[in-house]
């Protein structure tokens, strides 16, 4: 089959020849991919920076299918079935799955990753195998169309999780930094809840995009003034840093109120963060940092998007065939894309 | 009146002509003061670390005394009763404090403080002045000593704070790093809701103070397994950082699970604190700081220490008279108490 | 000064000589109306059915108007001012008001009540005497109109607590029985939230505005079924009960789900009311009732206002004269109306 | 094998002749059982109030023993293991599983019931088919005495549940109306964490055993002034309704304070209860009925257990061999008992 694979920094190659996938385990499942998503988290191991990351794994870890076989053990995960998965695989029966938070599974693995946690192929594929079926693939609505529902995967939990974490409420303000597309999918689920959404981006077309979701968008300069003139000086009720950058975490602290809170979103590795421990201490802050949570979260994310509540597609900037994969990184690793859609006709 | 003034770095002084303090607004009172106890927090000015600190300021936010006069604009304090102060005086108009959160104040001064808030002298001193009496003091019920209550205005709301904000539930596992007075109290206030308290310090008198409260005391090289084994290898659910090191901060870290909150409690003002950011993503982690809150918590606080379900005064490890002051601050600064009260007999 | 006054049952009379009302205690404000509103708990007056009610109390306790007179210890509200009051006063120092529970506050009246607490002239006049002025009134912001205004005494708070106290989140599919003005309020505020708001009214119009304001709007005969299709037969996550009927109480206990929460909104005095345990019991559910907290509530929910959020002047479905006072009361009183409003033009 | 049966109103019988139960779906386990107690819930069926149950089951939801045999799909179970059940089985497939609320299954039974659920034979007997093993048995850590296991299958989660559901918080007063083990099992867990518990029960033994667990107990006649002095005058913060009865829950509504919940745990079938709605609405009341959860709780309470922070065998007040079943159900009909076990001696 083909597939695309990570061969070294930068080295994002088409594999023409690669073997197809096969049950392993009962409780595995073979997916045949439609649609999969280049995620930021992707550009880590494309440029090396993934501990450990071996060459030749196949990346991806948000996709939709139609599922093709089924071990034995599978129970709720029919062939035929059109399917989007869950980023992350967790085993069900660590302490961590049994409380409820699955991200923290001891067993997790990405798909599409190794190094940090065990090799996993992902679904930048033709094929794809999905273990622990019944847990990290779910059936997709009717009325739900694959360009939405790769959203599900990660990207629309990861804007859910960091508005929940955020603690967002009825009548708060709350200041987004970074309209990449995490930033936009909390900003999609917040406008509809907070009184007001002020995002804030240097690009202005992610301002454009922003502000067609509910949101005030504002530079990065202006964001300041902005959220003393919607709080009368207070300070924002929380603040999502979507945007990954150290001077990113200082807005945040300087922008959130008293008591508030800042919702880190989007991957960190670096061993270090310098933090104004100072601030966080006269405001009593509380930072925390989200993860998105396809598994507990992915019925009512379909269900939403099922009633056009929400509508992720949106933000599909650019459609690329499989095989144009190293066209489609370079693309997106230039930051001139919102969000890249591989599409696979498999029927 | 005698008072004592830090007239600069390690220059504590006995002031034996200060001038009585007066009613100067119809919302203050004068208070006679029986109690008043040397906080860490005051030996920041008294080491000259409190920027814009004014030479000649009374130290002192954490005091017991008998009202002797009020303005004409007090309700609810009556002159001769017994009353605790609060930290930290907070307006009760202001934003903040509409929404409960009266140690965000923008006009909250610190008593016995200048530079970081407007200047407002302390209770170190015959006598003081409480501006906003009916919010910055409380009557003390029956039953209740002075002893005790001197801790209501601002360690023993500082420990119920930590163990609120990090959330510690019934049968979780809570990390205590460092057994100063702080500690001590989240420990005396987390022990009969956690499955276990687990308090860490080097200090071997201050592990012994930990144990008697119902924790479980180990030093700092024996926590992880200790953790480990009380969690099966997951982590403890909270971690409340009470040390005030970067060490304790990346111990707390590592000690907690994922998914769990890191609570730092007691103040910091440095300009940046080095932040383990990839373990904070990986972890979904939360990191919060806490104040006391006494004005809010010192009912419910009096009531249990009259139930006799608190009593914080066993760590009072030294008295003086006020006259001693300069020989108590050099005692605490060598780290040699837990807790120094001084005392005025005043009738 | 004209006012109208109950007299009895039915007995709503227009008073052309009423006393002017005086500034009695330093704390009190005298405010010249502009908006005043009838709610529907002023039916049970005016029927007759509040025990102990005294004839010649001056009814309303939703109104709009202009500062005219302030005491001497009123500090945050000036003269010239434009306010909108909080239904209830409440004293501010007993320990529901310093727990943050200002309905529950023990020194509680309603304006325009008597009886049930002590009497309150209300404003259904052209000028109202209001205690304790700096928290029973609050300045409107500019960009309010006094139109919106005067639903921020009551019912948009209402609305508010319903939803809040019914814990809707995202996601969830609420049920909202009976769209009359409380139920309106309750749409109003969960449409954006929720996924799905269902609301329930035997009465067309009343249905056609609550699909205006967001819902899916049935009869009471449909609503199983359309509750079933929402939720795939597992029952609402919550459901507001803005009936006040048994009939309706009955039918949330079969809408919500297991482990639901069924708010009850809107005033109760009958002693008792036949609750099906049985099904609590297996459902594990929670019932709540819910009073509007304008104190707490007024500034955000003016700011929405202000930011375009919610607009309930929507609900206005007729206006009178104060001088027409009779003829509106019998028309809200035959349930021909949504939301009255009685305008005096004082500038 | 020998099984007691409920054959009829009060013809609980043993039968020696029972059939062993045997693996009937992959998913099952057999096990030997060394405890079983009687619950207050299986006086319902007992007395054939249980509508639709068929005579002849074998009764018993809270039971201990070793673990016989596994069907092949059994992963997390090993032969030999000693293991407490859960009262109610679950799919963890269903809405309510998937979202964390096994209790509410569509596809819920519980052990030794029918009519209600469909019919699942219960522990009072030698062996006990379990089904979806992994779900319904869980291994009890060395350092856990069964007779304090068997606690967890009902009693123990039921108690934590009524403390979680009734809000119980730092500082709170709690009333627990009804000292039967329910109630018992509440106090258990809310003492350490109130500042007060006031236990009400008639009866003066079991009086004592509250206060024997850290509760101030009081009569019914004592009760409201109990609850007076402990709070002001204001009420109590939350009250469990353990005892049953219509009497309890009035009293519960008229010692709670405004905005406070009353949790109502133990069984109920009556199609109707009359409730005070005038009190709920003016003190805006929340009534929950709340189940114990022994699938989400099992594990943190053996750990309490383990820890020993909870010793619920304390309430045993009397052991009888299975063979004595009919024996020890008229005793604890009776009412003379506490907490019956029924033993048998396996190995």
């Amino acid at each position: 089959m083909k597939a695309l694979r990570i061969n070294g920094p930068e080295r994002l190659e088409l594999d023409r020849g690669a073997p197809e996938p096969r049950i392993e385990r009962p409780t595995d499942a073979i997916v045949e991919i439609t649609r999969t998503a280049i995620c930021g988290a992707d550009l880590f191991p494309y440029h090396g920076l993934t501990p450990g990351f071996e060459a030749g794994t196949i990346p991806g870890h948000e996709w939709v299918g139609v599922v093709r076989e089924v071990g034995p053990e599978v129970r709720g995960i029919a062939v035929g079935s059109r399917v989007v998965n869950t980023s992350m695989i967790s085993d069900g029966i660590c302490k961590h799955c049994r409380s409820g938070r699955p991200m923290q599974c001891t067993n997790r693995a990405l798909f599409g990753y190794s190094g940090v946690y065990e090799r996993l192929e992902g679904g930048q594929a033709e094929l794809v195998r999905a273990p622990l079926a019944d847990r990290s693939l779910w059936p997709i609505p009717e009325g739900v169309a694959d360009d939405d529902a790769v959203f599900v995967a990660d990207m629309l939990p990861t804007g859910l999780s960091a508005v929940r974490r955020a603690g967002v409420g009825i009548g708060d303000v709350v200041v987004i930094l970074g309209c990449g597309t995490v930033g936009l999918m909390a900003t999609m689920v917040a406008a509809p809840i907070a009184r007001r959404v002020i995002a804030v981006d240097a690009i202005e077309g992610r301002r454009a995009e922003a502000a067609a979701l509910g949101a005030e968008a504002f530079t990065p300069e202006e964001a300041p003034d902005a959220v003393a003139a919607a709080t009368r000086g207070l300070g924002a009720d929380a603040v999502i840093e979507a945007a990954g950058a150290k001077a990113a975490l200082d807005a945040a602290f300087s922008l959130v109120r008293g008591r508030g809170t800042v919702c880190v979103v989007g991957a960190h590795f670096e061993p270090d963060y310098p933090l104004g421990a100072g601030r966080m201490f006269e405001g009593e802050l509380t930072l925390r940092f989200a993860m998105g949570d396809p598994l507990n979260d992915r019925e009512a994310l379909l269900a939403m998007i099922a009633d056009e509540r929400l509508r992720p597609s949106r933000l599909i900037s650019h459609r690329f065939a499989l095989e144009q994969g190293p066209e489609a990184y370079a693309l997106f690793d230039r930051r001139e894309a919102m969000k890249v859609v591989l599409t696979n006709d498999v029927r």
